[in-house]
């Protein structure tokens, strides 16, 4: 089914969660390692809440909630609705089966254990084969900051719907950041063909993970095993800000950009194929391009284009 | 309808809470303030949870699960489906909505709030017209030693189900402990003319509320004032552990025992018409005796139990 040896995935939440389901249809579980942003992570209602991990994990799992892109299927919101009228913050809805993962998880942390253990054992329970890592157990965090000011994350991205125009993007307590031993570990194991970097916001959701002191130097070593898919398709993001925050941050919301900003480790970018016209010029430039369907509406859209990520080197 | 004038009431959870309810529906808010016990309370998933403040919150506004004796009626409990699909504690139930009230009120005490006031804000939301104070701010929390060794409250009532024998009861922070000026202030306010305590546990729900130093000079000076619903009918409690524990604690399980309890400021004690054969004993004493049905079955029961008590003195 597949030529490929162990395959590292590094993502965000939705888009990137989508093509880690399509990896693991394809790969079996001892060769795909998925290590996520946890720079979106953040205390709220006393709890702490991981969004892009609980989004893979929830994807891989199969209990994603697909209608809203985020949470459980089949969610219920009682614990919401009754929070509502005490005048708690609801801005940030949590269904009450997610409740729990986010209790759990707030516990375990609390009593000592790391996220990466955390994970692990919330990854078991609810059914995920494949490997699911943190990019970092301490707490670096994403700041954006605007023309309102700086915002947490969740601040610019749910409270303010991404409205305010982005100045910069910035990670606190990256320099504090270790890299964990078993992301080190997937990265420097000799088994490793690829090296795939998911359609994910490359400024919001996998720049905090190479903002993890280390990780760069890791993925310059593997350069030839490095598959970046663009997350734009035709200048635009197939969902969230990525576009925008682009051109907010004077970069050009094109391929070229793209291959930019992953220029030190890039070995191959592969583009839509409604974005075929750029591929000459990137070539041109001595960037390994591969076009294909990068648009993934259904599971075999996104198991076909981890194929084509597989395929790619 | 009535000539009381203020009314304090000292009470537990669901037996206490049922006379309360009585209590509103004859008194107006500005009448009747409840003080509640809050050494029951304990942290649990990270939350701090206020049992029988919040069995007499939801019973006086109306919301209580009256089957479970607890909790919130019509409730679900889809995060706690979930939290044991992780793996998580799932012995102390908590409901959904329930759940939203426990994380307003961890999130409030965490940024400084008095339990006091998040019980006044909880109070308002739900719906609750009258006063509902907890017996202190601080943590003051009972302790059961038993033959199974000393037990925090929860582990011995829920996790064990009273099972071990009781060897004594003990009020951690008892010495830390203030008076909240809200409940100095209703003491001491000149329009009381009745200190009702409920009949709920003496040992577990009654005695912690006077481990509060200062309360019970308070209810020394109130004395002519006071007056005890046993909580016993024919010697046995109509819930919970109050008989087999006195029996452990070598207490006789009659209304003597009781009298003998609350004898420092005992005004009127009023026990069940199944008990009236120890009124004579009692009067002997010179005990002040009133008898009539104690039994709370129906809501016109309690709403008659509440009026026999404010025509007890």
């Amino acid at each position: 089914m597949n030529s490929a040896g162990k395959v590292v995935a590094l993502c965000g939440g939705v888009g990137g969660a989508k093509l880690a389901w399509g990896l693991a249809q394809i790969l079996p579980p001892e060769q795909l390692t998925v290590i996520v942003n946890s720079g979106d992570d953040f205390e709220h209602l006393g709890l702490h809440i991981s969004p892009d991990l609980d989004t893979v994990m929830y994807t891989l799992a199969g209990l994603a909630n697909r209608e809203l892109g985020w949470g459980l299927a089949g969610e219920t919101w009682h614990c919401m609705a009754a929070l509502q009228q005490l005048g708690g913050e609801t801005w940030f809805r949590l269904g009450d089966r997610d409740l729990a993962t986010h209790v759990y998880r707030s516990q375990a942390l609390q009593r000592g254990d790391t996220l990466t253990a955390v994970t692990r054992h919330l990854s078991r329970s609810l059914g995920v084969q494949h490997t699911v890592l943190p990019m970092c157990n301490e707490p670096l965090r994403t700041l954006v900051d605007t023309d309102a000011g700086t915002l947490a994350f969740q601040d610019y991205f749910v409270g303010r719907q991404c409205q305010p125009a982005v100045r910069a993007v910035r990670f606190a307590g990256a320099a504090e950041a270790t890299l964990p031993a078993e992301v080190d570990a997937a990265l420097t194991d000799p088994a490793v063909t690829h090296v795939i970097i998911c359609p994910s916001n490359p400024l919001l959701s996998i720049a905090p993970i190479l903002a993890v002191p280390g990780l760069r130097e890791q993925l310059q070593a593997l350069r030839d095993k490095m598959v970046v898919a663009s997350p734009l398709v035709g200048g635009q993001a197939i969902k969230g800000p990525t576009a925008k925050m682009m051109q907010e941050l004077a970069m050009p919301a094109d391929s070229a950009s793209i291959a930019d900003f992953y220029r030190e480790f890039l070995g191959t970018l592969v583009i839509d194929e409604c974005d075929a016209g750029e591929a000459d010029k990137l070539r041109a430039g001595g960037i390994n391009v591969q076009v294909c369907k990068t648009l993934m509406k259904t599971d075999e859209d996104k198991i076909a284009l981890a194929q084509q990520l597989l395929n790619a080197t």
